[in-house]
């Protein structure tokens, strides 16, 4: 068009509702993406912080320190047993702030769509997402859609970024360490990686996987006002409960031990693992995070978290053997028999997140 | 492997520098991971806010309102005249920022990269960002990055999400437009897509043709430290200088009406155009906004934007005619006809950002 013949695009698209895939044009700026906005993602979002007319949220945070994450989630399939790439993008975002002890405020979504995925798909992510956040109590306040062309994406990715407040004095850092402080897990390992997988591949096992995917912050609040002093947690996201605590013991330099027939596994899990050579030790969680914390608060932080849903399993699963030294995890097997757990190069499974 | 099998994976694996592409693993949160992030990203991006041991970076903000901002960059190609999508991502959610008249602290960034993309092109964006960050005098405190299948993504695709501070009482909406205010626009429209435009193609004009990619933080706050009172400010990115005016009018029930002769167009960009049956009003720009403001701050904001060099074309192009009403951009042209501009359908260029 030149200047002089600009007309207003074609006359009269459809609207966004009659239109059952996302196409080039919902990303563009102009008539599609706002209709897409409006139909869809907006009224999903609906609360009193959220932008609408403009690019950036206005908030009001209360004084002091504050946390500040993000997060993209690439997972695939985009719905599975247990979750979808929307609640897990609320729930792993809202787990990052929850793991430096923050209370999770707000949210913002960034959502990256493939031409020709269906829009009824975005509504379910959206619904979730909105379910989700519900739930843990924050809220999505600002967001942004692009779209890419068909076979430049997977369907949906999606990214998380929080905010939230630190109501406590503690810095939590692998640092603080103790030689005997305790290692607690707060949930048997390796329920999201196997359901992933098991939704990926089509397998179908005797006992149903389901992933554990969850928000962890109201756990972590919980342990925070019963008067535990955690040195650090980390939740056991990609490379699973084994690749969290060595982070911790590198990061800390710190000679950590779990026991391996502590580490609690469901059946379910143990049994899919074996059948695909996988160890569950390594395989990622989403609802489940590992806190070390002095001794003389162990049991205190088991009732307390064990209240929770989420956390209903949490056990002692090992200690701090001594600090100052260098990073290493030792696990000790069904006989006894310590040995140093690394790094798996990769993973074992790529997108699971 | 089985828990007794357990083993460190593959032995020695390489370390990222001498891996000239991006593998799955590199995502995977195991040693490759860590190897990228401490090699490349780390470095890059080292500041005293930022985390490196843990998921949420730890802020202390002034007391105050704040401003919470998201955006994601699926720009084709990377790498493009004037700029790349690191200093893009950088300077979009700097300008998101800036346009609520906020002060941008902090960002994050989100990485979202191809298996098989060059280690080197990674290199090149983390380092862009980190100049742009340092430009506009922004943190870069968290990041998160993920690995998808060739196949499934073009490269690289960045999400930055950004918090800064209010440090003014303005609240700026299109809801605060009265009759009379003045339009304003920071600069020359249409270059940056263009430009992108002009590299995906592999388009060669007579004259060259650059993104006008910059961050608008420091111009804007100058405004408002001379005592202006913005009613509302946008900046012209997707669906360009008329998209971003219709929204305004459209939220804002107002009629706005610019001349066309008053908006800058370079000769480059006016020869493109022309060439390519495009509309420089509605291409992208993203060092460039719109500022509506009372008549009488016209020639003092003028003179302060024109001050900074992304504004040094700074005019005023238009005004509010009416409130209350429909909201409708009418547009002036050079033989005194108007006619009023709608939205598009979607955009003329597909990711352009």
């Amino acid at each position: 068009m030149s200047a002089d013949e600009r007309e207003s695009g074609p006359a009269c698209p459809l609207p966004v509702a009659s239109s059952a895939t996302i196409r080039l044009a919902h990303g563009g700026g102009g008539r599609l993406m706002h209709d897409l906005l409006q139909d869809i993602i907006w009224p999903a979002f609906a609360n009193p912080a959220a932008e609408t007319d403009c690019d950036s949220a206005t908030l009001c945070l209360p004084p002091g320190r504050q946390a500040f994450t993000t997060d993209s989630f690439v997972v695939r399939p985009t719905f599975f047993p247990g979750g979808d790439i929307g609640k897990l993008a609320v729930c792993g975002t809202v787990n990052d702030l929850a793991m430096v002890g923050a209370r999770p405020l707000y949210l913002s979504v960034g959502f990256i769509l493939e031409e020709g995925w269906p829009v009824d798909d975005l509504r379910r992510v959206v619904a979730s997402m909105r379910a989700a956040a519900d739930a843990a109590q924050v809220q999505i306040v600002t967001g942004d859609t692009k779209v890419v062309d068909h076979g430049k994406g997977d369907g949906i990715y999606v990214n998380t970024s929080g905010v939230g407040v630190l109501e406590h004095d503690l810095t939590l850092t692998p640092a603080a360490l103790q030689p005997g402080d305790v290692i607690i897990v707060s949930g048997d390992v390796g329920r999201h990686g196997m359901a992933v997988m098991s939704a990926r591949e089509g397998l179908a096992f005797e006992q149903a996987l389901e992933s554990d995917c969850a928000a962890l912050a109201a756990p972590v609040q919980a342990l925070l006002a019963a008067g535990c002093t955690p040195r650090v947690m980390r939740d056991c996201t990609r490379g699973g409960l084994a690749t969290a605590l060595i982070e911790i013991a590198r990061t800390g330099g710190a000679r950590l031990r779990i026991e391996g027939r502590a580490v609690p596994v469901t059946a379910a899990v143990r049994g899919a693992c074996e059948l695909l050579g996988m160890d569950p030790l390594y395989v990622a969680n989403e609802g489940c995070f590992c806190v070390v914390l002095p001794p003389d608060q162990a049991e205190r932080a088991l009732t307390v978290l064990r209240r929770d849903p989420a956390c209903a399993r949490a056990v002692h699963i090992g200690e701090v053997l001594e600090t100052q030294t260098r990073g290493q995890l030792w696990y000790r097997n069904e006989l006894g028999v310590d040995r140093i757990l690394d790094w798996l190069s990769g993973e074992q499974l790529p997108r699971i997140c």
